[in-house]
């Protein structure tokens, strides 16, 4: 069994952001020379998520829509966490909604998606650097 | 290590619904000869999920009426995806909350469930033909 | 490849509780002898989570409270699962917003965090014993 380990970092500008990350998980896998196998991705971060779905502008704004809706960034007051001098309760929340981590089957030396498979990080509480863990177990 | 692939292909005639998927896993493990390993079962598209939870109609009944609340269908102009032309932004959204994928641990040959787990296929956009993957690896 | 299994028995007092559990799942990791590979620690049942967050009180009251929100345990006649005999429903809707497993790289002999993430085993329906599983393949 073979295993290859990377960070790739992230600093988003802004609160909350989507971002394609499908090219740098790739890259990993190549250079990981893994033909078989699971590539697991996750959020090192608690108020951030790995996910997988549609590269759709669109759909980005309705999950950025939804999400505030469940979980309101505001009132502060709102989130008992808060009360530890944070402003991200809800980003908490919002990861849960959206997940930590995704595991990808590794077949032929690819990512084996579906037609419309790509993975994002879903930052809800930017302005600093966070990291995502590219894990891959194989041969 | 050994690994083994298979795609399970459905076609649910309605937009949504739940299918019980835990035997054709099974079966898949069978066929891998794989005794001690993982098994990860993703749904191949970004608009259905693979969740495990029980096998009882009144409860999927539950999930419905719920997933329509948190993410209803219509109207259709609720969702900016929408105006890309496909009329299933809300099932991006219900696939987030029910997941993509499972990891199942695989124990002596068998499935390493407690007494009620069952594996389903969650369908929001059906109508059509679609994919689940089943990927093994182990011993 | 080399695997480990054990099976964590809680048996909480209260109908919901998020127990820290961590140091239990480190302590298989290091009975295991695994050092490069992944470990999948997953709630046997139906009616609870694994999930990774932060490990902060206040953090824990917010999430009780927004589940509460999204999936009421009260009435129980708001869920047709509830006709079965059962008074859990809302613990089958709580326990899909937050997971039912969580899968972590295990690198170096550890389990590969970053500075905040922390097991927690999330009871939705206690008063009884019920089980955690945890699974490390590797070598």
């Amino acid at each position: 069994m073979r295993s290859y380990r990377k960070e790739l970092w992230f600093d988003v500008p802004t609160r909350r952001a989507f971002v394609h990350i499908t090219p740098h998980v790739e890259k990993c896998l190549e250079e990981s020379g893994i033909r078989e196998g699971l590539a697991l991705v996750n959020a090192m971060h608690i108020t951030a998520s790995v996910f997988i779905n549609d590269n759709e502008e669109g759909l980005h704004q309705d999950y950025e829509r939804w999400l505030e809706e469940l979980a309101p960034h505001e009132p502060l007051t709102r989130y008992r966490h808060n009360r530890t001098g944070e402003d991200n309760g809800d980003a908490h929340l919002k990861r849960q909604v959206m997940g930590r981590e995704v595991v990808v089957a590794v077949t032929d030396g690819k990512l084996d998606f579906g037609p419309w498979e790509r993975i994002f990080y879903g930052e809800f509480d930017g302005r600093r650097k966070k990291r995502v863990l590219v894990k891959i177990i194989g041969e």
